[in-house]
């Protein structure tokens, strides 16, 4: 009964179905070329809390509210709660479940956190440990750079490769049944560590983790790129997603026609001034549940993989020396497609 | 096929087995009441490494590698790593996982990561996910001072409520077979929070999330105290211990005869001068791995009930204000009563 594929990867044989997703986002990805797949769109980045962290923390509680009333359920209906941020010890995520009466389960995988919090979604779903479980995740530009980075009010330049940490919380309710977009194939990635040490260069340092597990995902299923009508990084951005898609190549995978990176998507990086892109946990969390399962929702595309991608560093680790180990998971998610196949 | 019992828990029924555990000490802890059980103590808690995170790392890393050689396996055999630590970003873990080539799932659950751990991974065998999973965590005391409260060097007085992080890491290894101690239930818990703001008595914050837990286990699976040689809470401490076996005796559960708490236990709290006793995630993973599976395997604990109790705050949600948020899970380890009771 076991249900692995190949090395890394395992099958879904009862195919749990996301029922619901909800993007929240803030004023900025509002205005960006995905509004108009996003549900909910702050007007200011505070929404009326005294700090920004109580503002993401806000942010992925309406996000998982709001998706267990689109399904027509109660928090009792719910099984897990499985969900993660960038905060230290996941205040966003620990605070807004606080407030939500579910059994919960906190992940920790920087901005892999979407396709983390999938995957193991998933698999309690499909091993009978749950009815229903949500999957959620959340970022904010402001609380992000004054951890990470410098506080706001220092008005630091951004450097060509920096990226921007998206401001949003996606949540997705999986369940046993329906007719939804259902996960397939979870593939956990391993840790890559290319000895990249600079912090405005996330996308570089992530891109090897993102190359070895859709490769390893190729290799375990049999599958070409072929298969999909999208692959999608997290949050790789312009520079990371350009290293990703020559890398495939030299392992043999061309997926240059089908393959976007979420943080390249989410802003006008030129109007926006973003550099190189979005980022964080709240990128591939908004962009799949807004942009991705909406389109498939629509027929528009029946085969995704989602391959958020994280960077694991911390602003100690990087005082004391240490490069920037990233991770990336890829979740396989279809509707409307031939499921025998 | 559900594996649902009652509200919040979830039965086994392939009885994962944790076939080899390791436990990495500081000399603080080697030098306790639990020394004789713990299998590596270190000599410095440095460690020969350039910081206290690193060390932290690097006892993670000895605790995995030493469990995979306990039972004569490869990495390339274990199919996931499953671990998490209190440190920002999960440094620990991460670097460790870094070194390590298994695919690799952080979590972070404050002080309850090894119950937490240990339910996903246990969970994973029992899906049908993997042959093989590790359940791992650590803290380090040095590490875990300067990042809370205040770097050891301000020498601040510690209060009559304070506890002391355990400098440690325990790894768990599990698999589908073998005649080891099992894990039968698993019991995710809710977050509690019953406005205890005071970071320098934890157990009282987290007291609440394990007399839910604990009771709803109960609940769940029918069982009474009187079916555990053994209920261990992760690290209430002194006064924690208390007023969870007060309250639950006020739910009619009397506990007392059979009641350990790991922080309670793992210091001479007199004469180790550790206040109310140990905390952080290192406690129950090494009084788990060490006192606990000695015992169970030696025949002297059949029926074990480990409650890793976490304290969710962080300094920045401390400091603007938030009160402290607990939670516990609940693992029911057996081995060697009647199985199909």
């Amino acid at each position: 009964m076991s249900k692995r594929v190949g090395k890394q990867t395992v099958k879904l044989e009862s195919k749990p179905k996301i029922i619901a997703t909800t993007s929240v986002v803030g004023p900025k990805e509002g205005k960006g070329p995905l509004k108009d797949y996003f549900d909910i769109i702050l007007q200011d980045d505070l929404d009326g809390k005294e700090s920004f962290e109580k503002a993401e923390s806000s942010m992925m509680y309406k996000a998982i509210e709001e998706t267990i009333k689109k399904a027509n359920l109660n928090e009792q209906d719910i099984n897990y709660l499985v969900a993660g941020d960038l905060l230290n010890q996941l205040s966003a995520s620990n605070f807004a479940a606080r407030d939500i009466d579910i059994p919960f389960i906190g992940l920790y995988g920087a901005c892999s956190t979407m396709s983390e919090s999938l995957s193991i979604s998933s698999m309690i779903i499909d091993g009978g440990f749950a009815d229903y479980a949500i999957a959620a995740t959340s970022s904010h530009f402001s609380a992000a750079e004054r951890q990470f980075r410098v506080p706001l009010e220092m008005g630091s330049q951004r450097t060509p490769t920096a990226q921007w940490t998206v401001t949003g919380s996606g949540a997705m309710l999986l369940a046993k049944e329906g007719n939804y977009p259902y996960t397939t194939h979870v593939t956990i990635g391993k840790i890559k560590d290319y000895g990249k040490t600079d912090t405005n260069d996330m996308g570089s340092a992530m891109a090897p983790a993102a190359v070895d597990t859709i490769k390893q995902h190729f290799q375990d299923t049999g599958r070409t790129p072929k298969y999909y009508d999208l692959i999608a990084t997290g949050d790789l951005g312009q520079l990371g997603k350009k290293i990703t898609q020559e890398l495939l190549k030299e392992y043999g995978y061309d997926i240059s026609n089908k393959y976007i990176d979420c943080g390249d998507e989410i802003f006008d990086k030129e109007k926006q001034k973003t550099n190189c892109g979005g980022s964080g946990c709240g990128c591939s969390a908004v962009v799949g549940c807004g942009y991705i399962y909406k389109n498939m929702m629509q027929g528009k595309l029946k085969r995704v993989l989602l391959v958020s991608t994280g960077a694991l560093m911390s602003p100690t680790s990087s005082l004391q020396g240490e490069s920037i180990p990233g991770i990336a998971h890829a979740v396989s998610i279809e509707f409307g497609g031939n499921q025998n196949e």
